[in-house]
């Protein structure tokens, strides 16, 4: 009798203390939405980097004056160490020029709205040449030199609209922008146009990385805008052929640049890091809003909404800008390595924001099971907030780095149905955040990073 | 033992059905979202319906246009049945002047962005009076009608953006609009001046609904914009009081219009109706297009995939795209009170879409428990599809007119974080609208109807 009289009130101690724990948990994520839906700054943050300061390519002024005005905005916050850590990035520039004309029924030229994809190398000129149309990577690989020998590739493959997770269907044609070039080059095409990788029908290309391989020549690239792969088609289908591109851009070495640091430093646990981050540079169109300002804004605000509540976090902090997630990744390299070179600071925990600032969902995580079962005790308390998604798989392009770490992995998942209709493009500008959209996600954030500070995650493993 | 062998087969049997049932429904499904996502009309018809009409106020002649265009295009889709159902409906005219001026340091008129609410009487020529803040109706009414009488009242009560829920926020500053007029005049007041019920810091001024009370004298009423409101209450703190308000609105009789109705006729039971529907009047200004474009072009998609993929609906589908919701629901009270006569029409189950054509969440439900618990069983259908959000208690404002009629009222979740920045502003316009958001409401529309269709829904009560 007297064990079951014991073992009562153990479960009933538990039920209670679970329940004044959650009772806690909800009140103070309460007063953390209240903080970001009332006093929130990344909203006016992200409109400084926007406006003020613009896009900001790695190797860029615009990207230097946004590490400027990043290390100067967290010395303001006054977190108890903000840093800058070296990175070389690579220095490409977009030239003035990036014309592409077929030639109508008449014999006038037809300006196609195109753009350089990163790293392209310029034409020598103006490059006049045939175009011919491919449906795909796989179609590319299936043709016979002859038929490609010399000419321009233009590879037509549409973005999946059937795809629920615009995620998924980015990724399903991503070889053509990041692959073409070398696919086509390696079968003697003398240039290589893909169809935007973009989930609208409108008249803006949509740029972003590509790789050139050693062994085969570089050609220039571009992307061209739905409806300019539409009008291609229908020209090349009417049994055209001539095509004439002009770029000039450069390579030039690389250049020293920077990720942005700052710290929480942790009351019990100091070494142990939570990091908290978004990349700061961003393509050379648009305003880089969503991608990934919006990242870099929200991570801020995490640290932000902690000194504002007064909430001494237990682990140390870390908010990281890195530099350089979209066109080499050299930021979030340089910063694993560091971690490698001095375990001490290898990241407990990494959250990330790189999917743009829309309404929250809820996370990805990418770590042991454990991990994710024990976020997803907390999932009742993202209920009322309408962001109690959880996923395994996915954690974030520059905290990936971490993974042979041990680090458990945090995505940011906020509703991406809008993101490929501006992603890489000029239309990725400030206007097209929501101010509460981006408030509510960095609220998630701050909220699920509050819940593993005060409570830790599993102890056998981590904590 | 051969009565639990009859159990087991009984168990598996169900089991195997309802695993069939479920994989049929879930192909199904894709199939409808395939359709809507490929060929979807949902937003060129929503791109005529804002571009080529544009707003169309009950009793105007842009809502006879969007009637006319309704109607013809119903019959272009080939229902079986479309007609028109006669609404005599409010035809209030806004005036083409709404200023009102305050006086800066220097004497100089200052120009504050406000709108007419719908309904509200015009000046007599200019209105100059003091104007005095209060902060709420209920500061309204704490104060002395000395205080009130001879002035126009400024009601500054914010939307409160801490609430997630941005229908529960406006809600619950709804009474500064729609009573405002009346509790102020009742005070003595010659006007009213509400903040907008905005979630935005811009300077649009929101308009909607307003009700004057027969036993007290109508004032003019007016929205002013965030921005405006700001200004204001300086201005007023600072210690000043001067304002000048003019309006030349006008209140034409009644006049005739119509809901317009189309039918696809169910194989089996061809006297139980589901309807879906929206709204098609809107303010007049902007262009009506999340509120309601979005919901009248999503219901009328219901119609046509059911048709497109040849999915013979066992019970009447019909689409209603009522009138005049936005100042007088005569739309919705001549349909219920035609159902209601006629008691054959009148609809078992009704869904309409009415908070936007933003990214689906999922649905509320407004009936017995036990048609939530049925429709809950089909949840993991949604999962897929990020659209599986249930709650109960809401329906909406044109089908709840059937709620003493027993209908099961269903409402279209989207996720409406965005809804009030631009909610009866000259913002609501297409460019506001995103295709695939749109289209995954239509589709998830559709889906609900059909899993609806084929199952029944418990036949205890209804089928």
């Amino acid at each position: 009798m007297k064990k079951h009289l014991l073992l009562f009130f153990v479960v009933i101690t538990t039920l209670i203390t679970n329940a004044q724990d959650n009772k806690k948990d909800s009140l103070q994520m309460r007063a953390i939405y209240d903080e970001v839906l009332i006093n929130g700054e990344a909203y006016e943050n992200l409109r400084y980097l926007c406006k003020n300061i613009g896009n900001r390519l790695s190797g860029s002024a615009n990207a230097q004056k946004a590490v400027d005005w990043s290390y100067q905005l967290m010395k303001l916050y006054d977190f108890d160490k903000v840093w800058l850590q070296e990175v070389m990035v690579p220095n490409w520039k977009r030239g003035d020029t990036e014309l592409c004309y077929v030639k109508d029924a008449v014999g006038n030229n037809v300006k196609l709205s195109i753009t350089a994809l990163g790293g392209s190398i310029a034409t020598d000129g103006i490059l006049e040449a045939q175009v011919i149309e491919v449906k795909s990577i796989e179609d590319l690989r299936s043709r016979d030199n002859k038929e490609i020998e010399g000419k321009i590739v233009f590879i037509s493959q549409a973005f999946d609209q059937r795809m629920i997770s615009t995620g998924q269907a980015y990724g399903a044609c991503g070889a053509i922008r990041y692959h073409g070039a070398a696919e086509a080059s390696y079968k003697g095409a003398v240039g290589v146009i893909n169809r935007s990788l973009s989930s609208i029908d409108d008249d803006f290309a949509h740029t972003g990385a590509m790789k050139y391989r050693d062994s085969i020549p570089a050609i220039p690239a571009v992307a061209i805008s739905v409806e300019g792969a539409k009008f291609l088609s229908e020209y090349i289908e009417n049994g055209n052929d001539q095509m004439s591109l002009e770029l000039n851009c450069e390579t030039h070495e690389d250049t020293l640049s920077y990720n942005v640091i700052a710290d929480i430093t942790g009351s019990e646990f100091p070494k142990k890091v939570m990091l908290v981050g978004g990349h700061l540079d961003s393509w050379d169109i648009g305003e880089g809003a969503h991608d990934d300002g919006a990242g870099v804004v929200q991570a801020l605000e995490v640290l932000r909404v902690f000194k504002a509540l007064d909430i001494k976090p237990r682990h140390t902090l870390r908010c990281v800008f890195y530099m350089n997630e979209e066109n080499g990744m050299r930021g979030s390299i340089a910063y694993a390595k560091w971690t490698k070179e001095n375990k001490e600071e290898i990241p407990w925990v990494a959250m990330e924001s790189d999917i743009g600032g829309f309404t929250p969902r809820g996370f990805s995580i990418k770590a042991d099971d454990i991990y994710y079962q024990a976020i997803s005790e907390w999932s009742d308390l993202f209920k009322p907030y309408y962001s109690d998604l959880l996923i395994k798989g996915w954690g974030g392009p520059d905290i990936g780095r971490l993974e042979d770490q041990g680090t458990v992995l945090i995505g940011y998942l906020p509703d991406i149905q809008r993101y490929f209709d501006i992603h890489h493009s000029d239309n990725d500008v400030f206007e097209t955040v929501n101010k509460r959209e981006l408030q509510l996600g960095a609220a998630s954030m701050t909220s699920l990073l509050y819940l593993i500070d005060s409570h830790g995650l599993p102890s056998a493993i981590k904590d």
